[in-house]
């Protein structure tokens, strides 16, 4: 009965900088791709607010040349928005629905370059925040497939945002019924303590994060705050062909796909 | 005041896996390699216990062709002695002084490659261990320089032993006298909470983690006790001339290195 528990369940790994993911094997297994501060939390605003599709890219000229194309370009590079840009990488821009139905080309420094390096043999790729926590958490849990964890970190550094995120959902998943999950991953293992180590007052806990005090500097702190709120959107951003949908509402979108 | 304060300050930074190395500048730092279970204990052990140099190497090849200069070989790739070679991985086959005044190529799953990876620039590279922590503390405080500690890991990947070390160790540099050392690297801030997080008792928090399991299906548990003792031994082996020494005694090595 033991052994056919534990061959049921699925692992959990977690892979903590862009670079350390061509170690992982991800094959047939469900990429979670977290950027909290912004990337990921933008994307799970923009779509939760109207927007149809999101193109993420790793450079900003691809994103001026989605432009021609009718996208709307939302570009950031260390923390700032970039000269002649739409947007910048606030979550909070697309709140008053200003962006309902429109396309946006997404150029961030870390988040979408997570998101290219992920990008191969056809991984299931989806995007976490803590605005989608809760959504994530049981859609994850209706795949029942190996979840790979990928933070965006900052320019291939280990983030401490990233990872507290990380940790607050492996601790979740390890909780559910019948051992669904287990993990061996000492990189998971690491996600859990320190998520345990910020007392339920992960905020405070990231003050000493290195993007929060860059953050801050910039007069982000809304933003931050923001960023640090559970479940403010029910959306699960997936990559389909090359474009980020919320995958609860994909069907009405799949025709007028690129 | 302050400001003179924060400019005397020496940074402290802390690099997850030798892939992540390249991201690092340590132009005229030290580089601590931290491979606790167990390369970083063995060069300790077999350093306090008389071996007069130890040459690490990445292939098993090279460690081979060395003993045609008259060096034993120690040659370990995934937990296992190599065949053919004279020694394994273990810290234990050297306390007993069978190997004094011998010359040693060691090459290992991954403290040797880090090792290699960090030998870039005329860094100064040295060895940490809970074997030498307090020695190894009082010589970085001396020398009053940035550091950068490098955790071997396992394969790339991330590894709970050698952050957990490395966060003790940060631990105590941050509480030196007049703030010599700062740090605003989150891997280093996390490595502390990491080692927090141990309550006191390092090796049961340890249990968890992937190498202790595959090092204890080895039987190998007297290995991983020897290795989590503090202050066994009192070296500091440094690399010098591709080779390592007892920086400590290094003066009555140096003009028999190759």
């Amino acid at each position: 009965m033991l052994i056919q528990n534990i061959k049921q369940s699925k692992g959990i790994e977690v892979c903590l900088s862009p670079a350390l993911f061509p170690f992982f094997d991800c094959t047939e297994k469900i990429v979670v791709i977290v950027d909290i501060l912004r990337a990921s939390s933008v994307i799970c605003a923009a779509l939760q607010h109207g927007v149809k599709f999101i193109y993420p890219v790793s450079t900003i000229q691809e994103a001026f040349e989605l432009r021609k194309k009718g996208y709307l370009v939302a570009a950031e590079r260390n923390g700032i928005i970039v000269d002649d840009a739409d947007i910048g990488n606030s979550p909070l821009s697309y709140l008053d629905g200003k962006y309902k139905d429109k396309t946006i080309a997404l150029t961030t420094t870390n988040g979408t370059k997570a998101i290219e390096v992920a990008n191969i043999n056809n991984n299931i790729i989806v995007i976490g925040s803590f605005l989608n926590f809760s959504v994530l958490l049981n859609w994850l849990e209706n795949q029942n497939k190996d979840i790979v964890i990928l933070c965006a970190g900052w320019k291939n550094h280990f983030n401490l945002e990233d990872t507290v995120f990380t940790g607050a959902l492996v601790n979740e998943l390890l909780k559910m019924n019948n051992n669904q999950y287990t993990t061996c991953c000492d990189s998971a293992l690491a996600s859990i303590e320190l998520f345990k180590a910020t007392n339920g007052n992960i905020l405070h806990f990231l003050t000493k994060s290195s993007h929060f005090a860059r953050l801050k500097k910039l007069n982000l702190i809304n933003d931050i705050n923001y960023c640090f709120s559970f479940d403010k959107t029910k959306v699960i951003p997936m990559l389909k062909n090359k474009q980020l949908v919320d995958i609860l509402k994909f069907s009405e979108f799949e025709n007028v796909l690129i």
